[in-house]
């Protein structure tokens, strides 16, 4: 069980992604031990969620995914991310699945939602919101809060609650752009405020694309997000120093009772040290 | 030379301090060596000025002080942040330094200030303003502001300018209360926007007195405060990942112009990578 409370911070696990060529390989030759051993280390890391994402070949995505909700079902006890961008992958993914899952992922865009939010209803737990338009990526706070108004609007339609979704300010990476990591912290700080409970989540390694020491850059913006009130993150927790910056930057945002869930993380050896 | 600009943020290297055991030793044995290696390491690592504090037996204070201002500019070319809450220990060591220092510290008491406000005017350079006030140490953001508004009053008078001043909120433990971490995090904020100019720094590691995995806690409170706009710290550059945050940091907060910085300190092997 992660120390982490989920409640405080919800860590969805990224690494079964068939974007990642060795689980496109394991997909792809079935090798259910690969996958496997992916979701225990999640697991193990302190995952609240597995993300699954199968869309690496579109034509056979729906049964890649379906295979990979039961290889993953079949090794932990954790709930899914069913993580595609097809209503049809989903829909035939969804009667697989054993424990309530999250959706991932809606966008503003009308298409999307109006497939999408059936399923979301169905399903009856979180889901992912990017915040993107028909326009594609985000550029901007402005850009972000609109698409974030159009899916609550959407969702307030069919009687889903606000509080079940975790926004994601779709990250661009800071060597394209500065203005856009900005844009990213004050958009986090501004979903949180002023959309009655929705929570905040990212898409966390984007920020580093293109520069070195991409775990230095990733853990350090999950700090100030989580300075900003970010309240969960998909990434991978297997990273060293993840999972301790998340328990760390929590205690110090004053969300971490007498730094309780620190102390436990210490003594469940998940601080780790650093060395250089 | 530091990768880190100093404009963008001071880096004060911490380690030459009298309440260290060792350093305390150093001194007393007139240990020209070890205080020598002190120095150097921290030239090393990045430090913009090297804070010397020989406060650990105040009958010698200021024959000590003077010691380590001769020896630290020995060994290194840095600038020195003079440590001392005693106005004759400053007013002996202030005609030995060789480059313009830093005083560390006023605050807003008036005998403070009414002994320190002269010395600081005729060293010319920067000056560590902590937020005490008469009281001792604050509790809470407005205590923090109003010793920056009777100190900014102070300097005003005294016809100094502001942006030489670096108001430090003065950090409590976050196992002693999270609240003080957070009102720190707004006391940078607001300082750095409503004083004109006025910097900010913080003695850092207090903030992990007493929980284990301090470095962790420590390099973290950095990046939040980094977010909150901080521009300088008391620190051990020395630390594992402490100036890599500062550097990471800075690109992510848009403070490093396509990320040259960053892709400098790699270079220079400055940003390490963080093993378990």
């Amino acid at each position: 069980m992660s120390v982490v409370d989920a409640g405080q911070f919800l860590i969805i696990g990224e690494r079964i992604n068939t974007t990642r060529k060795r689980v496109r390989e394991a997909v792809r030759e079935r090798n259910a031990e690969f996958i496997a051993t992916e979701a225990r280390k999640q697991a193990a890391a302190g995952a609240h969620y597995l993300d699954v994402n199968a869309g690496a070949d579109p034509r056979k995505e729906a049964d890649d995914l379906k295979w990979l909700v039961e290889t993953v079902q079949a090794a932990v006890d954790l709930p899914l991310c069913l993580d595609s961008p097809s209503a049809k992958a989903l829909k035939d993914a969804l009667p697989l699945v054993k424990k309530t899952p999250m959706i991932n992922s809606i966008t503003a865009e009308p298409d999307r939602l109006k497939d999408f939010l059936p399923l979301v209803k169905k399903a009856g737990g979180p889901v992912v919101g990017l915040c993107m338009s028909a326009g594609g990526m985000p550029c901007g706070v402005q850009d972000r809060i609109k698409a974030v108004e159009a899916m609550c609007a959407a969702l307030d339609k069919a009687g889903i609650a606000r509080t079940r979704a975790y926004f994601d300010p779709c990250i661009a990476p800071v060597a394209i752009s500065a203005d856009e990591a900005q844009a990213v912290i004050e958009a986090v700080r501004r979903i949180r405020n002023d959309f009655g409970g929705a929570h905040t989540t990212c898409g966390l390694s984007n920020i580093s694309y293109g520069l070195p020491q991409r775990n230095l850059l990733n853990r350090t913006f999950l700090a100030l997000l989580i300075g900003a009130g970010l309240d969960g993150a998909i990434m991978d927790p297997t990273e060293p120093q993840m999972a301790a910056t998340v328990v760390a930057g929590l205690a110090l945002m004053g969300r971490d009772s007498f730094c309780m869930n620190y102390i436990q993380a210490e003594r469940a050896g998940m601080l780790g040290e650093v060395k250089r």
